[in-house]
């Protein structure tokens, strides 16, 4: 029984959303975004400070593109190093889904991890992500998929020394796109058990 | 219900012994090496030749190096859409596991194909293959792993125009040396049904 699950995902490719839903079946807790206020916590960066530059992002609509700042520099290696300690923290508890920060390279020594890559075609991502931003217009969503995508292979390559979506560093990689959301949680589910 | 698996494989991932189990599992008609010879005869090529032309290569211990011959050229566009008919037939006809052959770019049309990729660690690789290989030195095992998985990736490209072993053209990959023979099979069970 693999008692972590990290999930690297493409933008808009149902990551949070399958890890939310194996969290669900699995009982286990599930971690992403406010992973960035417990890493803050654990390094003592006052939490108001950190969502005060958590907002310094031109558009609203995720933190992923917080991970940089306007002038895409990778984010102060001070957070960087707290969020790393308190995602081993997580992974020592285990009974967890953890999506994005990198986590199964930070947990690369973890026996009982399971590693997923989720990813799926651009338009069918291009289709779902222009449903939750409805203030965008089709292009600007694009626009934003690109440059969420190439924020993370980045941030990968950055903190981990290895390449976003290379098989190497996955167990599993799954199309969500051709597969659908259900399908990936059943093939996972089948691992873990 | 997935009516046709394909499954892409690294040289000594065990790509063929999963799909052996799927095909048992599933009790559907499992096809590898057996397809030159069906492609041959479908092509009114004497079998006799064929034999000949695959005996061509340095060491006789499979066959994907027979593909390319001793120059690395490709073989022959005659005998590669030969095998293309014999594929297609295959497929319409259904219920089967087809192992190598760039069988999912062949079949991309298809609706109900599940195209499956396994890759594994190189050393995990090595020691699968050192054991078969007996008459080999292990750096000599290793040499013929490399030659193999080059050959692969260039008659992927060559025929079909795309990349081996990128995940645009898979629905799932595994990473056999990961996870084990067994949980893969599992993993492909729970889309095929």
């Amino acid at each position: 029984m693999k008692k972590i699950i990290t999930i690297s995902r493409e933008f808009g490719a149902g990551g949070g959303e399958i890890g939310k839903r194996l969290a669900e079946e699995l009982q286990y807790d599930y971690y992403d975004k406010e992973l960035i206020l417990m890493a803050a916590a654990h390094a003592d960066i006052a939490v108001s400070n950190l969502i005060e530059w958590d907002e310094k992002v031109p558009i609203n609509f995720g933190f992923t593109q917080s991970l940089f700042n306007f002038y895409n520099k990778p984010m102060s290696e001070k957070i960087f190093e707290a969020q790393k300690q308190v995602i081993r923290k997580i992974g020592e508890k285990g009974h967890c889904v953890i999506v994005g920060r990198n986590a199964n390279a930070i947990l690369k020594e973890y026996d009982d991890c399971l590693n997923v890559f989720i990813r799926a075609d651009f338009n069918w991502r291009l289709n779902r992500m222009k449903d939750k931003m409805e203030n965008l217009t089709e292009s600007q969503v694009a626009g934003e998929m690109k440059t969420i995508d190439r924020v993370r292979k980045k941030y990968c390559t950055y903190y981990t020394n290895t390449n976003f979506g290379s098989m190497e560093q996955y167990d599993i990689a799954l199309n969500s796109s051709r597969l659908g959301i259900d399908a990936c949680v059943k093939a996972i589910l089948a691992l873990v058990k």
